[in-house]
């Protein structure tokens, strides 16, 4: 297989692009924007699994009206602390942006909060969330079920999804702390894109449907995603199950249609937001000063062989933002020409 | 190395003697009595590491005054939702378990609360308190940090403990699911007990202290573990540090004395709790039934090659738990002795 050719485009020209695709496909003009902004953030920091390459997908459901154009939050319960929403089969990312900010206004006036959201779909990239948080001086723990992709440790067919967790702190001079794992080795994304860009996989991210370890992508996308550390990793995917689907009241395990197979119907996935002032307990300087310090000192440790650098929780992230937002996003031949594809269904001009 | 003699104990006889023994060493008999069923409960769910092998060094630390014996909650700050304790160094098993009770009452009240516990000590299993939360119908996350044992991932010099994560999730005809992890790829208190019976420890949990791979407990003793999947081990030890450590105003990183080293100062441990009410958003009867669903589905996946039983997050220990109730708890001969000597030295007749 061959890795294919990438262009570099600049962030503000593709956020405009995917933002009337989407506009043109039926979304509002608000709606547009906080999806075509959250997918190209997801390319700017790197995790192009969840970017622009999801656009296609995206339309292709509310073209079929297995997804609503119209995301809107609907409340099933509420306290001063905590509250549901029925995502009425929205769009993942519309709901979860607007779940966040209900979590970190709740929590700025009770301490803490949680919001749950069910019947939403596939809300991108966590981390998104969870940095709006931290912007706003909260501690953040957001997490999401997803379709089964992932054997309970011991089985061999899939029951969890990928699971992902991710968590954001907020620091003073130093950048905020912004964490977004897969409970799976990884993100299912990269498999998805791999075979959108012929690229083979590491051995160790996935197994066939026989349960046989495997590079290629197009056999992975057929079988089993494996979770971080056996048991472990299978434990949090149990807990984020729980949190995201059990809780709230969403599909769980198989149950959760799959974004690209299950064209028919309703993804019903869960998502949960929990959302806490970093000054719940201390003054909020003394919070920053002492993220500061345990940023700067674990900076400054000694490195270990083959090492060229301690990052903190999304470092990695941070620097291919910076980089990328002067050099532009790229994009592989094969992501731009489904894009163009894409604008062109609906008439909207090939702009990148 | 040779493996030691082990000998069965009942249950009851163990706590029995514990207790006396944490009597005599100035505690009150709640007190005792909450220590000795922690740690007894630790032996049974086969958690040896934080069993009855922390008598001697809790009760040498009570008597050099390092840790006090009156264990009292001091309340910092709180809220309805929220309540910080200054733990005025007592002993952390106490602590954490009347944190984890005001923590549980308050969720039940807001539907969602936080603990923070400060100046605290070395607070054994956080299963047990998880398990508390989940017998009350609660979902429970709780997290403590430790003294220093492992190193940022690319660092070779230790920052972090082995912070580790439980959370307990009520089930309904189902046993509660119980999960507890370390953030290393084990608990360091599997080093200092293979350490105490002889026993060498598998490659892969511990470096020397020179960055070589050990088999050697008293090498890896001295050296550091590993975080469990490498980023997201040390990511998830991040977010711990933070919960128990910045956020609650306790020490953090490497200012955490260590339990068996530092013997002339306090540990000022943190421990942070988070309890949900099960029905925080769903009928309880419902979530519970969930439950009970995701289980049984999960329990009659097919196997993978090499494995005879799928087990749900805890049930190795709950297993673990009813074969020891019937047969007894296993104790080398010399955690034995250890438990004896520590007995002579309050006159506590032995009694095992």
């Amino acid at each position: 297989m061959s890795v294919s050719t990438t262009l570099r485009v600049e962030k503000e020209k593709l956020e405009q692009y995917v933002m009337e695709v989407f506009q043109a496909a039926g979304l509002s003009e608000e709606h547009s924007s906080i999806v075509a902004k959250h997918l190209v953030l997801a390319n700017l920091r790197g995790i192009d699994s969840h970017g622009v390459s999801r656009v296609e997908i995206y339309t292709k459901r509310l073209d079929l009206g297995v997804t609503e154009k119209k995301s809107k939050v609907n409340v099933v319960k509420e306290s001063p602390a905590s509250m549901l929403i029925d995502g009425g089969n929205g769009l993942g990312i519309v709901l979860a942006t607007k779940g966040m900010e209900i979590a970190v206004k709740k929590a700025k006036e009770t301490g803490i909060a949680v919001v749950g959201i069910k019947d939403s779909s596939h809300c991108g990239m966590l981390a998104d969330y969870t940095m709006y948080a931290a912007k706003h001086d909260c501690i953040a723990l957001a997490t999401t079920n997803a379709p089964s992709s992932m054997a309970p440790w011991g089985g061999k067919v899939g029951y969890f999804g990928t699971n992902p967790f991710s968590y954001g702190i907020p620091a003073g001079i130093e950048h905020d702390i912004i964490f977004d794992m897969a409970t799976s080795v990884v993100a299912r994304g990269k498999i998805t894109l791999a075979r959108k860009n012929n690229q083979s996989i590491p051995l160790g991210w996935a197994i066939t449907k026989e349960g046989r370890p495997t590079t290629d992508p197009f056999e992975a996308a057929d079988g089993l995603v494996l979770p971080v550390g056996g048991p472990k990793g299978y434990g949090l995917a149990f807990l984020m199950e729980v949190l995201s689907g059990l809780l709230t009241g969403a599909a769980f395990g198989p149950y959760i249609a799959s974004l690209y197979k299950d064209l028919d119907r309703s993804q019903n996935v869960g998502q949960f937001f929990l959302v806490m002032r970093a000054d719940l307990f201390e003054e909020l300087e003394q919070f920053k000063e002492r993220m500061d310090q345990m940023i700067r000192e674990i900076r400054n440790i000694p490195l270990a062989e083959g090492f060229e650098k301690i990052y903190l929780p999304g470092e990695i992230e941070l620097e291919t933002t910076v980089e990328r937002q002067t050099s532009g996003i790229p994009l592989s031949v094969n992501i731009l020409n489904e894009l163009e594809a894409v604008g062109r269904r609906y008439g909207v001009r090939y702009s990148l």
